[in-house]
């Protein structure tokens, strides 16, 4: 192994052991540790995030870096792309001033506070002039990072890698201009959805249980996993070998836990199948938050809520739930599922009006950022759009533009990759299709291996070895496009509301 | 504050808080992580270990401790404290070559594997070897770290800051002389106890919920602590207000959790009990293992297996356990607590049998680092003092010298510390007795607020500011010593067994 190259790969290593340390405290802190413990934890947090920033920010670092990357031969290819991610992650870290990032720890940690208490109490005003502090820290951000059309470009490239406004403007319009007719079109369908069946009151037991069974059935490693709970459902890849998900349980609410399980399973087969051999190097870790989601939307909605999969579920869910269950059967259990209605919140939308939620957010995160929209008149913006694209008035800010805690956390630049996911498991469920024989009935079955080892081969396994988009366009032939998604949802909901032509 | 104390206190808390991190890797390892995770978790606690000895051994940072403790003025009585503990961990740590470290942490994690298999198939010869390894190696290190006598003083340090063969050696002799007629009257008195009522098949949940109780019972704060299982019992302290400990069950032996947990409550309130102010410090931090094991031992067996004690907890197994309690009483169960029945193994032991345990492992270990003693002769030896203190002879090397992972661990001289908590523990109780009126009366009732106040304010409140002989004196008024704990046997057992004359 060359010399620098080996240099290089132990440092990286103690600084990926070092994060997913982290990673153990982070997860421990949602899930098992003792209320009083937190400003301990914080202090722990903090000691290794520093640890962590000086290890990655060594100018000799970045000198041998730079060597590598001028003078690759003798490289392999996979050594090549590490050195290429390893630079890109050690230039981000330098271009932030150490000043800018503690300022960014610190409001937004106390910005954070201010959403909690301003959202109980539905009150903007409250919270308008931590969001105004957290945008201009955001701007500093991406001055601070570069771009070359608009400093959006730059916050999106913390989490889309390579993406742009440029590329996801059209994006956005495709899904926007695709989706309100489709929203409309069911709006005005004579076939109503009827979802009583999954508020029976599912015991908590019984929820958990079924859980575990579905986590295993598509193949995720139950000696490399684990399920827990948390306020916040997540997922925490500390290592291929080693992925925590979370969940909660509504026992008036089936789907809570069954597809925020099924959800948090997808995220879970992704880090799982990882290459472990290259843990600690760019080549074991997720690409983009984008692609992350496609593999839990994949499973959740792709997957878990199409008809195959019900027909393998609902067996199951008779003999844990029998009596519970009286009356249904598997067509009313896929129809309530499947129900589309249009509701404020973006966490409770179903699978058809859930991109028009990211829309809104996109498009006023934009604005915010380039100055064209001014933090006090975001309440109107946000009702006005979603009674626009939507059709639905929130009752108040807390159902409304105070919903989501990603801006208070500066988080900005985030919410596409939800939609980017569910478009990038469109694409992919199209490929999947053409590739293997008879997925349809293999689920319908409960055999997830072929499906599993498909995404394995042709998404898990590159890590960060190809740019998200380049990822799409070896997995399935074509370049990303929206289409695949707006066909799938005309094809399952045409069906389920009998709307013949959208 | 003094800039350079400053300096140092932030240097250390920084120290303190990673090192805590990894207190939450360790204990997830043994609590939740899932089996795969176990290589990832070698690398992030290798990494961990790294970054906390590179920033100890700084030079930089000896020469401010060293500037300190020469010009202490200005400095309060409590920082000083803070400096001559940090200067000791700094000197401590400067003194160990990283080689030797780093060879210590290989041969013993082979040493504890080889252990492992030895102890299955009850072979020493194929653990003799690694045993011989691991002695030579802790030679050097007694060696590198310097002593004036004896090599075992400069290991014993480690656990008991202060403590030297000089002084336990009269403590191990009167001990002995002690025990081992008291062990040979009881087995030779007419009273039998019977303890089958503790064998009886208590289902597990409730076992689970009865050690909640007893932990909240006797003052852990459940918003700082946690109970889970592993399969060998610990205490983990990540903070003061951030206590796990663990615990096994076993339906057929009750006294496995509950006096489990009970003496694994005693290490938690003191580690509650240090001072959360002081967090990151050696203020907040327990001066050594005698006297942390002083306080598991004062609740399991001082207060736990006394009358008074039972007499508040059987009403309430009577509660939980009615059925399979029938027939027993608050006499009865005393009396079966308390059996004494000289074993092999040393963790089954009863509090009169327990420290010959001890003795026959310091004897030895103490023996094997001067030289006197060969590996090879070790299995022997055992036998023999175990048939002379104890009157037992093991069936097996399994249930003799490869009882217990300590040496293979590298833990030398790490024995004596149980033995002197015992002690300690006795010492505390009278001192206790004499101070707080009622002391019985209180528990009988489960008042434990006046017996842990008088631990909190003689023993937990002063982290490491005294070492241990001083903490004691300053305690009880008296000079550690052994007669406590002899006379409390003797007042116990004489009445349990009708043992009028010793």
């Amino acid at each position: 192994m060359n010399p620098t190259y080996k240099k290089l790969l132990d440092r990286w290593l103690e600084i990926s052991a070092l994060a997913s340390a982290a990673g153990v405290c982070g997860w421990d802190q949602e899930t098992m540790m003792p209320p009083r413990g937190v400003e301990a934890r914080a202090e722990q947090e903090a000691a290794l995030s520093g640890v962590i920033h000086d290890k990655v920010i060594d100018p000799a670092l970045g000198e041998m870096l730079r060597d590598l990357a001028k003078n690759p031969s003798g490289l392999s290819e996979s050594q090549r792309v590490c050195v290429r991610e390893w630079l890109r992650d050690y230039e981000h870290s330098i271009k932030l001033p150490p000043e800018l990032v503690r300022e960014m720890a610190r409001v937004t940690s106390l910005s954070q506070a201010a959403w909690v208490k301003a959202r109980k109490a539905s009150d903007f005003k409250a919270f308008g002039p931590w969001l105004e502090r957290v945008v201009a820290l955001k701007r500093r951000e991406a001055d601070a990072l570069g771009y070359k059309v608009c400093r959006y470009d730059a916050l999106l490239d913390n989490y889309e890698p390579g993406m742009t406004v440029a590329e996801l403007d059209p994006i956005i319009q495709q899904v926007r201009e695709g989706l309100v007719p489709i929203v409309r079109a069911i709006k005005g369908s004579k076939i109503k959805v009827d979802d009583a069946i999954l508020k029976r009151g599912y015991p908590e037991a019984g929820q958990e249980a079924l859980c575990k069974e579905m986590m295993a059935a598509i193949g995720v490693d139950p000696t490399a996993a684990r399920l827990d709970r948390s306020a916040h459902p997540f997922c925490c890849g500390i290592a291929p070998t080693d992925v925590r998900i979370t969940t909660r349980y509504d026992e008036r609410w089936l789907p809570q836990s069954l597809y925020g399980v099924i959800h948090e399973s997808g995220h879970a087969l992704y880090e799982q199948g990882l290459p472990a051999k290259h843990y600690g190097t760019p080549l074991a870790e997720a690409v983009s938050l984008g692609i992350h989601e496609s593999q839990s939307r994949f499973w959740e909605n792709f997957v878990g809520r199409s008809m195959p999969f019900v027909r393998f579920i609902f067996p199951r869910l008779r003999k844990r739930f029998g009596k519970i269950l009286a009356g249904a059967d598997a067509n009313s259990f896929y129809r309530a599922i499947n129900r589309v209605k249009p509701s404020a919140i973006r966490v409770e939308a179903d699978e058809v009006t859930y991109n028009l939620h990211i829309v809104v957010r996109y498009e006023l995160e934009k604005g915010l950022l380039d100055g064209k929209i001014k933090v006090k008149d975001l309440p109107a913006l946000w009702n006005e759009r979603m009674r626009s694209y939507l059709g639905v008035t929130p009752r108040n800010d807390a159902e409304g533009v105070l919903q989501d805690t990603h801006w208070a956390q500066g988080m900005i630049a985030y919410f596409p990759t939800y939609l980017l996911g569910n478009l990038n498991a469109a694409q992919l469920l199209h490929a999947l299709k053409r590739d293997v024989h008879g997925a349809e009935a293999h689920i319908a079955k409960g055999e997830f291996a072929p499906i599993l080892g498909w995404l394995r081969k042709n998404v898990h396994q590159h890590g960060r070895r190809y740019k998200p988009a380049e990822l799409i366009q070896r997995a399935t032939g074509k370049p990303p496009s929206a289409q695949y998604f707006l066909d799938y949802l005309k094809e399952k909901y045409g069906e389920i509301y009998r709307i013949e032509r959208w």
